[in-house]
């Protein structure tokens, strides 16, 4: 068995509304250190499969055709044993 | 300058219907080795504050206090200096 762990963002310049929303919010709360906050999304995909550049081509297929958005999203994936 | 990198995902038990729709499009599309997905928040804090303590501390807070739901949520995380 593998896990792909798929972590996507958004791309630099894109307004981050939520990011921004939770530092208003723990500076509100004290938090007087914080400097940025960013809110992402961890996809964790696992295969009953065991042949890892199979597993990348598929996780990266996956990516551009559904978990990630191209317009505003970048995303990075590593594989694992599990 | 030290970065809270905080995973949040939903507990055991907990239906998580956005990873199961996830997992529906990926057999629809064709990938038949998938047999689980699951879908978390990945937050990235930024302090500018050097003491490792005292952020792990403030985490700790935000975490229990903000950012994960203590009745659907459990979170991890870990700290790294940028």
């Amino acid at each position: 068995m593998l896990r792909a762990k798929i972590f996507v963002q958004l791309k630099a310049g894109v307004l981050d509304p939520q990011g921004k929303a939770v530092m208003n919010s723990l500076i509100t709360m004290g938090y007087k250190d914080v400097v940025q906050t960013t809110i992402s999304k961890y996809i964790q995909v696992d295969f009953d499969n065991s042949d890892v550049e199979e597993v990348k081509r598929m996780t990266k297929e996956m990516c551009d055709n559904l978990l990630a958005n191209p317009n505003t999203e970048s995303y990075r994936f590593e594989i694992e044993e599990i």
